[in-house]
């Protein structure tokens, strides 16, 4: 099938277009810029436009069958500065975005959702699916919205929404300015010799899914018929200090953290029940963490 | 204490400034424009502009102590129509409205949220403020998107919100333009000897609440230091049936509805669990329902 992967330069995006090709799908990538550490990809269809730029979007969306969204103009830790960009650049664009597709009678749409924020702090862990969304940062409760936003578009619009609730995901091409995630923040850092902070103890846990599984996850998921959440995890939880550990065999240097005041939005322990995807679409987590840190510090170590 | 009602000229906000005034506060009134059924009230200041209007917004929030926000632009059963309109006006306006309260130091809001579309389907009724809120509606999902916004101001930025989540509101003052109530709107065109439309089979239960009864539970809730959601309701189920047999007796005649396809959007089944309010307020529904719709009716008879 032809997909519109909106997003498709970036870290998860990019990824994503490697398993939808190894499945044998047609590629049109909509991004602000090309992939940072890559070339074009041969035989795939690169739009470059703004998510917000309407009518960039509804030329993109010509002839595709599917739909994945993948663009997040926030980050989990900075969206809360300024919660308005967020709802406007996110939550109206992505409005926007299903107003052109139903303009354009394509149904199908696989949304990337964030399992690590719009659970809020879980009543049980592993957390299901069917754990209330009670979302205490912006980027989670833009997510949460966007996700009632697609059901009600589902009841009553005829559109056909897949929902993929990523929990941490990493590995090469992540990008490491410090806002993305821990691991290939970390490993960027040692490799340039410098300090790592950790804000709080060290005790949060999470959930750490390799980024080629969860593209994996996601290219089974939009070629299929299945509506609704899907989390996307390893199912394992890892403490920050088991991090560190992992950090200092796979580089062979000893690490001293410097322990920065936990902030208050801090989710103490995340990690999904992920059996939902296993039972669906017989998918689960492949890579072992251990390994997935040491491919990803080899791509750290090659830049 | 003195208090800005935005939204203080419309139905419910012109009875809840009543039982302000009733309790002692001083009242400022901020809306559009000037109550419709009653001349402008002795003692209360009011300020005309737009909600979407941030200066006049930050002009009228002065020198008050606490803020009520019981403004809507849209209703339940339009908002769908355009939901991008929905989130502009009303869930960007909040955040507006928020950002201005945090830069002229009052913390204390209350929200008039919906206890009949916050909760989507429900999965146990009577609905308690536990439930999961799964909104299927625009509506419902801006009213659950600015209660999790509250509940993240609350616990970064020092607010002190509290969240009324009224069921269905009748009473006197009501518009009867179709949109907003059954018993106001079918009480209006029984009254003007018009034809009753009833969407679906006349099954559907909803728990109605005399808009006096939710003024004085608004006036008791803003005083409080009490934050987080309570429902406001009746804790009885009446359906459209039972309505309808309650108007034919009040009115003295006789009403052959004329029955439309029921829509896709609708619950079947909305009651609320009032006891928290009824524990922290010592607030209860005082208003019985006939009599309640009798008052309604002498009040549309007089207009």
């Amino acid at each position: 099938m032809k997909v519109l992967v909106i997003g498709g330069c970036g870290f998860i995006g990019s990824h994503v277009v490697d398993r939808l090709l190894a499945h044998g799908h047609a590629v049109k990538v909509f991004d602000r810029q090309m992939e940072r550490f890559r070339p074009p990809l041969e035989g795939v269809e690169y739009v470059t436009g703004s998510f917000g730029d309407r009518m960039a979007l509804i030329e993109a969306l010509a002839g595709v069958e599917a739909v994945m969204h993948l663009v997040s103009t926030t980050f989990p830790g900075t969206a809360d500065l300024s919660p308005t960009t967020d709802v406007q650049d996110n939550l109206i664009g992505t409005l926007s975005l299903l107003d052109a597709m139903g303009g354009l009678g394509i149904s199908r749409i696989l949304f990337l959702s964030s399992g690590g924020t719009v659970y809020g702090l879980p009543d049980i862990v592993p957390i299901p699916e069917t754990h209330p969304l009670r979302p205490i940062n912006s980027y989670g409760i833009v997510k949460a919205s966007i996700e009632h936003y697609l059901e009600m578009y589902r009841r009553t619009r005829g559109m056909s929404p897949v929902v993929i609730r990523a929990s941490n995901p990493y590995g090469p091409r992540q990008g490491h300015a410090g806002v993305q995630g821990v691991i290939s923040t970390f490993l960027s850092r040692l490799n340039a010799g410098q300090s790592i902070e950790i804000w709080g103890d060290g005790s949060v846990v999470r959930d750490y899914l390799h980024v080629t599984d969860l593209a994996e996850l996601c290219a089974r998921a939009v070629a299929s018929e299945r509506v609704g959440p899907y989390n996307a995890g390893s199912g394992q939880g890892t403490s920050i200090r088991q991090i560190i550990e992992i950090l200092a065999a796979v580089t062979g240097q000893p690490i001293q953290p410097i322990y920065k005041p936990g902030r208050v939005i801090d989710v103490s322990h995340s990690v999904l029940d992920v059996s939902r995807a296993r039972t669906d679409f017989g998918w689960q987590c492949g890579m072992p963490l251990l390994e997935g840190i040491q491919a990803t510090y080899e791509w750290v170590r090659q830049q």
